[in-house]
């Protein structure tokens, strides 16, 4: 029973995941979906992405929560237009929250819509919101074992973040075997080991990923 | 649609979850749901529990998780009995995957049921296992916003775990701040800061633990 509701659900999703899907195509809008377990930090890792993209792409952030508008307030600072979505207790984003928050952007002013999801490694693979890609940060602080536990998230990203690695020293986490464990899981993963506090290990992720949504600047 | 959907879902979770906490009182098993994100330390945080109270009390052990049976093996090695449960993509226990492995235990022969849920800081809190209470461990590296962000799994629990207490140094995380916010979100909260990695900090927590369940020791 409980699988039918499940299917009745993401079939409901996914009509307005490809409407949405279909208006960001027609506003040349890319978009990426960022997931990660409750604390992995995907705000900072948000808030050093942005400030080096702001300043050559028109960037929007919708920030997915249960309750607060923290995440919002934080990417507000960086004077990126931003919509707080609170689920009121909700597990994850769905493309109807999303159609529901678009008219507060002008979609046709911007290149880039980043929606950072709730923070749960488990539910927000499931729907897709219209996104062209997924993006999971993983903290070192989580443990080298989550790929293989949670290995829905992880198929169906494209990229993953390793961050924190700055705290690398004081985990029993080794880096190269976490690297070894996502490959296993999805062996079409790039993986980008950064430390947000530190600063350290963007320009290989900002280089990507401009590749992966523009094309390569620069180039004819 | 998906409101009534889930009052469905959470109504027929909690009929079982009644008849196992009927179960569970026939044979005198006190029963813990042990919450928290994926990498808070659960598994970890068990370990170093069970390596106290299982000299004491007859404990047995659930472990929950979408894939893989890491935790179950961890936790066999304690010579514990153990049972792995594979939500097989779910991300929470419910009262029935509780009852279909029951019978796996020698129910008679426990004093502590653990149950390890799956590492998701939110939809285990909906559905009552039968347990006698929620534990809920949290990770210093997660950062402080937790408890306002993911409230209702701090109102659902009686303690919160503050684990990986040897990162404080290394974050930007304050302690006093963390412990006020959950008892900003629950005053009830009784609040323990450990560190599995150093072994510091449970002794509180068993004293409290064995209080809660048993009542104390040694008195009349």
């Amino acid at each position: 029973m409980i699988v039918a509701i499940h299917k009745n659900v993401l079939a409901g999703n996914e009509a307005t995941a490809q409407a949405n899907r279909e208006l960001f195509r027609r506003h040349g809008v890319k978009v990426l979906n960022l997931l990660g377990s409750p604390g992995a930090g995907k705000t900072s890792f948000l808030e050093a992405t942005l400030s080096e993209l702001a300043a050559q792409y028109r960037v929007g952030v919708i920030e997915g929560d249960l309750s607060t508008a923290l995440d919002a307030e934080r990417i507000a600072g960086l004077g990126v237009p931003v919509v707080q979505i609170n689920t009121q207790g909700g597990c994850h984003l769905d493309s109807r929250m999303i159609a529901a928050v678009l008219p507060r952007f002008d979609l046709a002013s911007l290149d880039l819509l980043v929606i950072e999801n709730v923070g749960n490694l488990v539910c927000p693979a499931a729907f897709d919101l219209g996104e062209d890609l997924k993006v999971v940060v993983l903290s070192v602080a989580e443990g080298g074992d989550k790929p293989a536990k949670y290995p829905r998230t992880f198929l169906e990203a494209e990229a993953v973040i390793i961050n924190k690695i700055d705290l690398l020293p004081f985990t029993d986490v080794d880096l190269p075997v976490v690297t070894a464990e996502l490959l296993k899981v999805n062996p079409r993963l790039a993986v980008f080991p950064v430390s947000c506090r530190e600063k350290r290990g963007f320009e290989p992720w900002h280089r990507w990923l401009e590749e992966r949504l523009f094309g390569r600047r620069g180039e004819v």
